[in-house]
């Protein structure tokens, strides 16, 4: 091909060098993708985080195409530059890698649920000290990506930092381990207590009074949105992670993006309104990545084909670069 | 039909058997409807509240399909519970009733107006303990449903406390009794005096200025969005409130959906840039239902057509649950 | 009640009176909807025909709220008379029950195909001169309910007129029994034979060429559009009907809504450009409806989330009143 | 303002300088604005066409914004050459005269309808040999616009050809004369005879059952669209228009664009599957246009709200464009 | 044309009677447009404000149709009054006039930069008393506007305030003069002093992080918006102005709307999550208009294609009319 | 990286494993990318066509994103096999390779077309046995392309089949060579001569009648939409090809989406009524591909930003596969 005016041509847009980032580059060209025909190990040991899509989300109570989130996720990191103005922080200093996905099954959720958990604790194992990033899907994920740490940590105490409009208590039983049980799911399999749960942002005429008596019975933390609002979301999110910190080992930060207002949250089919702005949501993960036992964190129920253009995608791409911002700084003082 | 398989199979989700809410109730398997066919008479003795579809919009200046948002209303209560978390209120307590819409003729828009007078007068002649709550419609529908109250009620001084970006107080010289007029109507007929009138919500470059020196001349109160903020939302209706409290014998809440900013309220035709946000609304509303004296409410100009999905359409489910939240805390007090 | 103004008033539009359907009805208000909680048996010697809704989309390959079609489409009857013009039929003199929806599982997949089974199974065991008419879901559902069919009538040899865009011939192997498979899934399970199925609609480049191996190695028989606009399409279902009618028992009627051209179906998320027009799918099935030994029909992958207005679900509930239209003139014949 | 960089600049698109229209007019720099503040009377004596906005659809049975139609259409004008390719026709040697629009009032239909009855009146008495060209509006319009007509040329006998999805004859007494009942209004008042009607274009489940039953005893003709295919519909239109002209002395075309397929015409809220395609519509009226007993022309229901970007009215411009071409063929053979 | 029907006509909108406006007229009734073809100089004298649509986008690094936002506002001016409620002031005392589009050529953009330039030499060569208002357009345009205004007036100290998401600090040597560039095109032409620029609303991650050292190296001034939060938008605008004011003779306002949130700003292609709210942006160009020595305004990369409705236009408006309602005020203080 | 559960993840979806494309592969998983940084020369010898993104639409007359087209027809392959049902052709049998695209200037029109020419001419100059296979992008791109290809083969006569609304004939002294000019320039530039073009699809009110006049004058072929389906869309194809082929060595396929009627084409800004519907052009790209002297095809004029979902861009790529199902006949025949 010598000869071939390669000066005049540029590679498609999903074909960049990666070998070649430029100075100052955009997400997508910063994260990078593992090498799927490697024949040869890949070096983890200078990882800082690692991406998981989790394409679920046929275990959603009601219908969502959530599962396309992960994509549209990846498709919106051009819009984003590295560098976070806000707080001088460059994320660039950080190595992420996008593991790619875990497969899923059509017909089968159970092993669905099985691969997620598996793939958790085999990162885990394998790489204990790479940070992970789950982008779902739909709740139920949350689950299974939290029993797949645990079975990797079984002597840590695991809490939960939740950014919700549900408390996401929902009984089993009913109808199996959807998006509506997680957290319930966690506390009956004895994953996690319920006194190591705090869940932010609930609000309004979005939850059944059994599930608020089931959170008031078994001890689960949470603060209403408009108590937050009252001593500040920051200040709410800094307070509860103290207290979870000093119960815990290790804090899992789940975001349900439902906790957006509806005008925050388009892409949401569950956004209500009354919820979150976008810029408190930005502070709440800020503060949870600087958290020292802040471990993990996942961003769920983002339905991309009920967006508004990309406005939502580029919101939670803004979310897990917030929380990466948080996650930097900690990092760098150390 | 014995035999045939029910456990199989739920009825289509417009024929759930009201008689057999579940312990926890959608608001859609909560609110009752009348039954149309008895030959019995119904108890009304037990009903709190009794909700009305005032499905007219011919009668606005610019082109609406408000007209549409009684259905829209009512098909989006399924995304509701009964239970206010923020305020630990479960409206499963209260007994409300949706006793359908008010008949209107296609090319009569006069007599569309006296049938919408005529029922409320003779819902409150009827049953007096009732609180009424209307869908509308366009604004027009408010002089029409306050002067049928005041047939019902001739002796109560009936005031009105109107959140809303406009005046409403145009010349009905001009197109008669458009969506513009409902509030000088009203002080014209004599329904109601100008000084018992407090709007909450004007702002911008959506009033003429002779409208303002309608209200000044007259004596209507009124406060700006940006001037109820500087003081808070919340404190501004509460002593707008008690300000008429002091002086009529009943308040009329009236909710012009427009009030809403335009990122807040995508399916109101008329909403503007600078509105008030959602919460603050709710805010807004609840403290209204609280207040003794308030008696009946309305909610209007919300065009379903124009909504992004039914974003506006459950913000205003919400705005009339967040009523019913007070004035069910307020009927629990007596 | 006594004295309550109910000439003014009429009840919300999902609450209308069955018993007392106006002289020339709307669609909704001439199909009958079961009475739940009748204490003594319906009968349902006089029902030509019964209506069942599949809310089952989780097995679909690709994201999909076909599940939201089953209400989608009674919703869109109200846009509907009963009367055929182009045929001079009156579709009232037909009696038409609406079942409701067969329970689905929100996590357990086969669970929900189980349900599906044996609701067909029982509703032929109990009502055999009852032809049903399916409302999708996504196409997984078609295997579901010919095997309940094959279940009731196990001497009958049962056959498939199938309109769609593709063979649905996949390997249920890779991915278990998703909207990929049914007729594959027929076939291997021996519910029908290969030679037994006829496609009309396959264009483009939306199957795979092992498929085709697949159909002409087991004997399915095909038609590509434009193959059968060469013919016209009429004459080729015509002669799909005969040349079928000639092998079974009973001819099963599936309608793949994505037979459609996606300027026609928007709201098929698998529909493709070079697709058919409505006006043919209204004469195929109508030719369908006439045919003697058609006895069941279904009408799949329709999802109203991605409509444009309920353009495409007026056009499926146009499909199902074409079938019954020809379907009337056929009992009318005998 | 001499030295202002008039080079540099140019006006407004809503300002363009009508005396100075380019060689090659787009058709908003062809058709003529009165001029609204002359002293002195225009000279209408070269005048072939003028069109009238009626902008009236609070007279509509369900919700519309037709009233927003003809400012639609106005805006529009901009994207068409006056040269019609087809016809090798340049529609700049007819001169046309955009009148504006009929006044309208709020709230009272009956003002409305007489306004548009008094319009034509006027413009028939004053300048009978202008064609006139409304754009509405609704379908109520018609009845308001041909007893117009007939009121300034009593002894004439006018006939309709009527492309519809709908008969439009729907009984007065229920509901006065709203956007269903216009050409029985015209019979009832015998303003024309049944038998002068042809309707093209009939389809579907779209009328109930007596309204044939009332076009059959009256004499209305009609032809379904599904008939006028297999003969071809330019073929119908024409025979048709030579039925009439054999009857009548006056030909009024009324093109309701609901009598488009629901893919060709998302903008028209009635508009339904299986209706006409836009190039037989062009057709349809081409032919109109050219024969010489047409003598007024309306096109009514089309809501701009509900259009897909501006696709629906560039549609119906090109109808009045394509009838235009025709009747600038008929003059010139003269 | 005596005799013609006028009071039941009224002209289509754009053609309204300039001469003849309403007491209390719509902005679009108030607003002037320069008579085209008058033969004789119109006089200047009395104005106080002229609008100029700048419609180049062709400029932009994505692709953009900003330049169809002049004619969108324009269209959207009808829907606001003159009179603004919140400061009690009426827009009608001022003389504005609208100059219409500078002309922009398809295929030269250099041209295109050109003609911008000129036009507002011009326009302050030979009425530099009247205050100039830009619509764009893409962020490209203000280099040549502030160019332009400094070839008028080049001993004037011209500095900038901008309210922008991006600094617009891109090196001209990669792509041009294109809407990443103008402010470093500025300083780099030695237009205007680094430390001139004032610089509001950065945020999040939007900005190459060598953007800010050049910033910080050349000394531009900026501040984030959550830095201008925690003091105050307002507060922070009246700072920067009156810091501003002390080094230049000249503050240029210019608004890039992508400083909206992108749920306030859904028609801003890089409108981002994390930015202004309305009503923010709406105090912040009050302030601005009240401050003396502001003397010119743009407002750029607003593309209605990408709107919702008109939101986004109407909010354009908004912001035009509130640093007019300032100005209105600094004026009648003298 | 030994250890990692590479069985449960899966790479993103834009990171496939190019080097082992399943059996059945997507068109996405067949067509071959450029090893962008392969230090050794890429083996051409095998490549049957070479697809080419030309991301340029600032040189449209009307705003337009097609310079978006070509990664949204690249992100759409997935949705496509390489089996092609209706002629039983796979296209797995070519060797296509995506370039990737040209490299474009933000500011200098000029330098863009400067660098398609180039490309072109180095593409032919190096491997002339390429089909090249070109995605807009607007219009002024194929003068570019063409010159760029006479450049390579200064010895050939070259004509062009073009299937378009428009002429595009206008005068380039007017804009420079925007969209509405690449015809007209390869005339007078004397790269092809008017008589070896044949234009059809034209249509309605949407080409100047100068442009008629210019087209006869130099003798351009051209059939009206209308006269090519009197004889037939594929026929007409057939014979423009075949009296192009008399007289030219390479015919030179240019496709201008704007032939779709619009709602077939609701991607494509300048879609007008009346056009073409997809399985017509469909037709018309397979004949041109089976065509001997069919050397080289663009397809221009889609704006994705406008599409319904990715209707049209599906569109698109099925034309472009029908073609390339045509020239794979072609290929397999010699």
């Amino acid at each position: 091909m010598s000869g071939y005016p390669y000066p005049l041509l540029k590679p498609p847009s999903f074909a960049w060098d990666r070998s070649a980032a430029p100075a100052e580059p955009k997400v997508n060209e910063w994260i990078q993708t593992l090498e799927v025909n490697s024949s040869v190990s890949t070096d983890w040991s200078g990882y800082d985080a690692a991406i998981l899509g989790v394409p679920l989300s046929r275990s959603s109570i009601s219908a969502s195409a959530a599962s396309e989130n992960p994509d549209a996720m990846r498709r919106a990191w051009k819009y984003f530059t590295t560098y976070n103005l806000d707080h001088d922080v460059d994320l660039r200093d950080l190595r992420v890698v996008d593991l790619g996905d875990v497969r899923q099954h059509v017909t089968d959720i159970a092993q669905c649920h099985r691969n997620i958990r598996e793939a958790m604790l085999q990162m885990r194992t394998h790489h204990p000290q790479v940070l992970p990033l789950a982008m779902g899907g739909d709740h139920s994920i949350t689950a299974m990506l939290i029993k797949g740490y645990k079975d990797a940590h079984p002597t840590e105490r695991v809490g939960i930092l939740q950014l919700d409009t549900h408390f996401d208590l929902r009984d089993l039983a009913d109808n199996g381990p959807s998006n509506g049980t997680p957290i319930r799911n966690l506390i009956e399999s004895e994953t996690i207590r319920a006194t190591d749960v705090h869940n932010i942002g609930l609000h309004g005429f979005f939850n059944a009074r059994s599930l608020k008596t089931y959170a008031d019975e078994t001890g689960v933390n949470y603060t209403t949105l408009r108590n937050a609002r009252k001593k500040g979301v920051a200040q709410t999110v800094q307070e509860a992670l103290e207290q979870l910190g000093q119960q815990v080992d290790t804090i899992y930060l789940t975001v349900d993006m439902d906790v957006l207002d509806s005008s925050y949250g388009p892409g949401v089919p569950a956004s209500t309104p009354g919820g979150m702005q976008s810029d408190e949501l930005f502070e709440a993960v800020h503060i949870a990545g600087l958290f020292p036992k802040v471990k993990a964190m996942d961003l769920v129920c983002l339905d991309p084909f009920k967006d508004r253009g990309e406005a939502t995608v580029k919101t939670a791409v803004h979310v897990m670069l917030s929380f990466l911002t948080g996650y930097s700084q900690r990092i760098q003082e150390k």
